[in-house]
């Protein structure tokens, strides 16, 4: 249930220093979005608690009063984990916001991803200036590189005090604000006053309590381009069917997206949806009567899908602590030419996974705008005093959330909800069950 | 005050007919979103009024009972005012969530505007089949073309009537929902039972109450490329000075999204901000300081900026009754010109008007999949019998609005809000007074 | 030696129509193109050889004769093979040609290629109207959709006579061109006035004795992308490594323009050009010693490079008679991936295989102006009676080539020449022997 | 007549000094390409005129004997005129060539065109290094920048002299090949073994003896983007009228490339064809016919079109020299509206006018590859002491052309030709006169 759910944020201390920025509402330091806008929902509950108990989330913004003396500060950025769109405009805008605005002078890149603050790191961090990012948000990837990897925290606070950083920026999902927890931690046990603050990566979309991650809107842009020629491919054989793998771990929201914006699919597979592949109401008789009545099909397929179809999955995890996926793109092209080759129908298989070409082009137009606001509520959250916070998006509001949410898991598919049923009505797909 | 604002939403009757719409999760009839999502509002306001008395925005979404007998709906489809990107969406939407959802089998596309609906409109309307929409979202402009001016919502009535429609669905902006007001109430006088209702069109953003309109998007990602081809020039030039004006009539929204995306901007000119040309702060002075530092700038002005420097500012009308804006970017190029030609300092100006290759463009994906939202709660409000209302987003959720809501004025961008600090920061640009 | 190459042209018989093309100068029906231009080439051989030997391509234009009377042609259009961008657009100008300039009524389009053309197909011919291929050059793919496979010369004739065509446009490679002269020597054997006319197809560029063909300048503008993406990946990781995999057999001129049109390749392996993976100049040596000074490195590799590696090579062909190749990607990335991890080097390895999203896009504006033209002379050399003919490009003129000019073999960088050196020069590579 | 055309080369001396290129095929030093490939003609000639006096281009490429001692070259780059796309690619190639392959150590870049080689011209010149240049080929613009203008023959050649530059690379068309000569004039008079190539820019392609300029086949792809645009905004109103101007002074070829890639164009009018407005076969009868007919149409206009229509052409000119031209894309837009006014025919009228988009992109992939082809050539010509040369391409060969052709006038369409045959099929557009 929600409401156990603790959104109280950290702050390292008091805010003493006066804002530098000049010209701006500064955002209450207090203010607060409330968490559920149903009105029959507020009306109900407020009949069993009261107002002041109302769940609600810290609104992100500018204050008035800084916990940090910008002219001391020394911040860093690092970038973890896989690629994803927007990473350069991110740590961009941070570094114009906090060196333009709030005049820190020194920002530090860290390579590589976390292991990129050992103090020893080869190779060693780039100091930022202006003319290392003032192209970049055109760039897909990262300038400061990122991995993967499991990292200790000891020998990052160690980096850390050795490099003197007052703020990290985190920029990274899953695995990485989990890194960033044990971070914050050391942090706490040594007493030291450094904020952490993560802004959230996840191509997949799927971070709770945040509406929209950056980069997801350019990566369902790109899957849209291997739709179209996945389309045009099941169209240009005979029982033509195209196959397209896109990304999505347990949720399948760059799928769903991929397949309302371009309207070609036919089924559409996500984690959040369970399917059968034999039977009569499975996949490959669907699949087949399909074939007859339209000699194409098209199949979007979620990574995450599927995938109790893999007896022995091994639970096998990749240096971030993500589970290995098997590959049902692979395991479902090989159950269909199977199916159609001893039913001896003719059938012309096409199999698209486009995963690297989505995740490391440019971030979009909109999600250039959309890291930029990130990365500036980072900064001003951070030179709050907050730590051990990621930056959300909740009711069209910048929202402050406690790094401790992810143990919610993750956003997903709502099986009854709007965005399923407009799938259900774009592919025409029966249930699969 | 938002306080007074009636947000109710109109019904022609009451639902009794059982939604055909199978597997979904239907939304309370009576459901309601707060408009304020502040909490320490929410507290203060509730010392003085009852919770009963919150502002609340009515809930968009399918309905488990109709007004309409779906069986013997017929619909139509109108798209009036200038083109935007995503009109063809929403049709190909609108056509397929009634036909294959609630079953609908007569949908009349009418061409080029309101006058199209009169009876003896030439060309006549066309009966829309799936092969006319199907590939449609592909393309850019209307299917139906479109047109401006003045209607008789008589003609219009008397149009509906002949042709038997039920449910007339208007895609537009302000001139559009004023004439889709006039239809109604001639509707009312008339009692019959014809639902109007809206999915408000402006490329410029600023339809009230609602955060973000279709078209938007993909007009400001576009606009993006002349920035990047206004620089090009700007830099490839001794002195090279680029203008870019970009739509917005009384917003700077579109002009304010591309700033941020593209970050090249040195000079942003909106509506909402005044600036002066002349004076040590003035646009030209600080222009000429920008050129010494750095041999070339880029200024973005939005359409309806500076109208102040009109002194006869004749309130001609075109023909959807928007007042005729002078031409401020030809205007700004004037003057720049004089002011360096005076001085004797070489420059050389280029100026680029790309507004209707930034409003005929096909819709982005994720304009897109926006638009199919907003055509799906279209065809859920106008079946469940609402009429008189527009499709809005508040608080990242669909809501119905009274079209009366556009006498409330436009949305327009605060100067000192998130979004105008964030333009400042990105150009560097002073105040201009 | 090309001395011994005959370029003669095969007619149906003597032109006698008067062709209905106006305000045109028709080429001379005898025109002829030399073949060499070389001046110090020909002023040698015209020591030994007439004049009147000069090796000469017949010139491709409108006739002012035709064989056939346009009233009472039947065209038929077949396309076979896999995708590559443009065919739509070869269709589409097949058309507009033959029934606007050539006032030929009934042209039908036979369905996934040869087999398309048997009696009772299925899905049958489509008879091609201007509705049908309006649009069509805006998309990927082929409206009539293409196969592979072996096909059966007298079951086509039987088709063609069935269908009473008289001039038979195909539209592929290698393979399609070897099913064209079977089929052409099965009309010539029944005595039938039939003109089979080619275009040809191949996303590799290697027809020989023909400059460019249709959809490779798209295709490699296209592996442009993905070569940026791998980039990116590479420097995104700690010693990444991005493979890209792109389509060339026999002929690494995809690979070779990618690699100069985007200059980030630092190796790139195509088929013409032996190189070793093992040993102290081999691929993997310089790989490793490029991540020591750089830490990241990009290799471009042609499908059929590197086959000498796959020593079982099993002689499998698939449909359309192409060895079925072992794949050099994944190899090579088995390859790196041991080697490094022998010597306990961390890489990290992106692969990708771009094929499918490449070959399947619609064709860029040069590669559509490009399909017009050739279509085009493909019917003015048909209806001229010319049969047994390919269209090609040769001193930036077009011109007829006998079919059999495909027992040549393939086109292919020249290891001294002009491309191999800017590729060289662009990546910095090595010899790699 | 071509034969008197005298395409001899100049050079500054003997080539002496072995040339650092390895592996590789260097060009017979007196390697020529014939310039008539017509057999026909050929024999028809030599009838009359020896063999030996053929008509003939200098081969371009790579020579084994250099005249200047690589060691000690100091190169410079200039670009000059309009922006064109390719014009980074174009000094990005030169820099890598004449470092990379020749060992060059000093190459410097002169600013804002010719104006910025005199001594004290401000900014100065930049000392260029790979840093400067790596990534500019995904650049629009130059990062040189540009100017028209008259320059000072001697103020340049004393800047040569100054910065000692032994290589000067003009990169700009038919005022810059002007400017050009007359440096080469005055290094001449001076005695001085500085060597001037020029790789020729003209967007409207019309260089003479060249089949392809760089940047024009970025340009007209770009232009399709705007006819897309004009299309969809003439169908979207009643009688709408899209009229998209594209550059093309003296030669329409931009304008005919567009319509033969996109086909939505009715009505293309370009410099070489005149055509009338007023009569019963002018424009707008036949605009008011093809209007009753379709609603809608779509006109292309090259700038250099129509210029009889004014009537006080005086013969201003740009500092180019060019003569300016009056607008004709504005002069049609108000002859239509007045003419359909008259006739109290609504139209909507829809004027594009893209110029500063089309040139001012990065060059797509096929220029990419063309650009950096050009530039080696440049580089292998200066460096074997080659002077006052553009590189031309004809038959399909690179060449070397004397400057002094320029004075034969520009490329044009033939009215007669092929390339205009192919844009009346396609637009199916009447005589108009």
């Amino acid at each position: 249930m929600k409401k156990d759910i603790d959104f109280s944020i950290k702050r390292l201390g008091k805010a003493i220093h006066l804002s530098p920025l000049e010209n701006i509402n500064f955002v209450d330091d207090n203010g607060k979005i409330i968490y559920d806008v149903d009105y029959n929902n507020i009306v109900a509950n407020h009949k069993n608690i009261s107002l002041e108990k109302m769940i609600t989330l810290e609104e992100a913004g500018p204050r008035e009063r800084l916990y940090f003396n910008p002219e001391k500060v020394v911040a860093g950025i690092v970038t973890c984990g896989g690629l994803c769109p927007g990473l350069n405009n991110v740590i961009r805008s941070i570094f114009m916001q906090i060196h333009y605005q709030y005049k820190v002078k020194n920002i530090i890149g860290f390579r590589y991803g976390y292991r990129g603050i050992y103090q020893n790191s080869h190779p060693g961090p780039m100091m930022l200036t202006e003319n290392d990012v003032e192209h970049i948000h055109n760039r897909g990837g990262s300038i400061l590189g990122s991995s993967r990897g499991s990292s200790d925290p000891v020998e990052i606070v160690d980096g850390l005090e050795y490099y003197g950083i007052n703020i990290l920026f985190t920029i990274g999902g899953d695995g990485t604000i989990k890194g960033s927890i044990a971070i914050e931690e050391e942090i706490a046990r040594r007493d030291l006053a450094i904020s952490v603050v993560n802004v959230p990566k996840t191509i997949d979309n799927d971070i709770p309590f945040t509406s929209k991650s950056f980069g997801f809107q350019t990566a369902f842009s790109e899957a849209v381009e291997s739709i179209r020629c996945a389309h045009n491919e099941a169209k240009g054989a005979p029982n033509g069917i195209g196959i397209v793998k896109v990304m999505g771990r347990d949720s399948g929201f760059i799928a769903a997206h991929t397949t309302l914006a371009q309207k070609d699919v036919n089924f559409l597979l996500v984690p959040e949806i369970d399917f059968d592949l034999e039977g009569p109401d499975g996949l490959l008789v669907k699949l087949e009567k399909r074939l007859e009545r339209s000699h194409h099909a098209l199949i979007v397929v979620a990574e995450g899908a599927g995938q109790k179809y893999f007896e022995n999955v091994d639970e096998k995890q990749d240096l971030s602590g993500n589970i290995l996926l098997n590959d049902i793109g692979v395991y479902l092209k090989g159950k269909i030419k199977s199916y159609f080759a001893e039913k001896k129908i003719e059938v012309n298989i096409k199999y698209i996974d486009p995963s690297y070409i989505i995740r490391s082009v440019p971030a979009n137009p909109e999600d250039s705008v959309y890291c930029g606001i990130l990365a500036e509520h980072a900064v001003h959250a951070a030179m709050s005093g907050r730590t051990r916070i990621i930056i959300g998006n909740w009711n069209a509001r910048f929202v402050h959330l406690p790094m401790d949410v992810i143990q919610y898991g993750r956003k997903k598919i709502d099986p009854k909800g709007a965005l399923w049923q407009s799938v259900l009505l774009s592919t025409g797909q029966p249930t699969l069950k």
